[in-house]
């Protein structure tokens, strides 16, 4: 699992509660994206997820489920990242909500297929800030040593920095990537152009582009080749 | 690190804070016990633990710090335990202490002398629990969930079942072993007999024996054989 992602450059991330044509997943799907993340902060059901995976399903192109809402853990995808909020004062987006969904489900979870994502979440004005009580407000170096907790002390194999909603600090980001020695670094958050999403690929291992496909998709094609084309 | 836990069937845990005349000292360190790790709940300083610690240093056994205070980290340990608190609602005890004390302390930090112990406190009465805000009331297949959650999700090497202050339900921590697949299980609290000292052997992979050392030596030097001859 950990291998196939750590090859992933540029992946678009798919929300199961808005809408998508056809026709824009097959853009979307034949864009040269490396993967599919199928997740989303709110309104996620089994039936939504199961639709959206059924169809991108048609693709020759890894997808794999966000977990947010146990309710809606569909089989049949690649894998299943797990994310975990470093940076919240509520142990239940830590571990608590982890524990429990093992307590009730273990004997039925793919282990081989379970990747940890240590997540620092960083704009307060997102759904997931709010959601987890994140504390938004880090300086560079209180960033980067969640990364080296999550990396070093829970030996997590990805740390995900989430912008969610605005495009991020890439001083900080890369300051981060640079204190991390094994973990993959993922970037996500408020990119709607090329060159920001250029800007991203250099921060970061792997660049996800979320809204504006639902907003703009031709902007939202344009950043698979800002990301592939760059070092 | 972890090598030379896996080896450990017995240690005993010494406590800065309380006082160990020399004689005890030599009869404990030349019990043919495995290791010595150096902790406590409270009252830990760098003076006390650098006295401890020098006075161990004089026997061939290895001897590691369990941090539980930042100002108290001396150099010159075999190997640095770092606890994480796995069934608790403060974050502060999984991983906010940590990432602050990566954050001030970093650079200094001997990365590759650290190992990471999933903690799951059992025991309501107890100093620890009362100071990370444990939730002590887990069924067995709520503590093994967590002794899960931290080795598959956190990658832990070291699950820690702390029934500091009396001793455990042993059917409790068998079961949890057994959802164990890569792990490595430390039974700690009450063992004040040779007799409970074999029980915990049986159920865990190593056995902390602390408390009975400041107030029964014989009895508690009788733990070594009674763990070491276990099976």
């Amino acid at each position: 699992m950990i291998d196939m992602i750590k090859q992933w450059r540029h992946v678009f991330k798919l929300d199961p509660d808005r809408e998508i044509t056809d026709n824009a997943l097959d853009q979307v799907c034949m864009s040269g994206t490396d993967a599919i993340i199928i997740g989303g902060s709110s309104g996620i059901t089994y039936d939504n997820t199961v639709e959206l995976m059924s169809r991108v399903r048609r693709y020759e192109l890894p997808c794999v489920l966000e977990v947010s809402d146990l309710e809606a853990v569909v089989p049949g995808f690649d894998g299943y990242l797990i994310p975990m909020v470093l940076n919240t004062t509520d142990s239940q987006w830590i571990i608590g909500q982890h524990q429990q969904a093992i307590e009730r489900y273990g004997y039925l979870i793919p282990w081989d297929l379970l990747i940890t994502e240590g997540y620092i979440v960083l704009h307060a004005d997102s759904t997931v800030a709010r959601l987890t009580g994140a504390d938004t407000e880090l300086t560079t170096a209180a960033a980067a040593a969640y990364a080296q907790a999550g990396e070093r002390l829970l030996n997590l194999p990805i740390i995900y920095m989430e912008y969610s909603g605005t495009f991020g600090d890439m001083e900080l980001v890369s300051e981060t990537h640079r204190q991390l020695e094994r973990a993959h670094l993922i970037y996500g958050g408020g990119i709607d152009t090329a060159e920001k999403a250029g800007q991203a690929a250099q921060a970061a291992d792997t660049v996800v582009v979320g809204n504006i496909v639902y907003s703009n998709l031709s902007q939202a094609l344009e950043t698979v080749q800002a990301v592939k084309g760059s070092a």
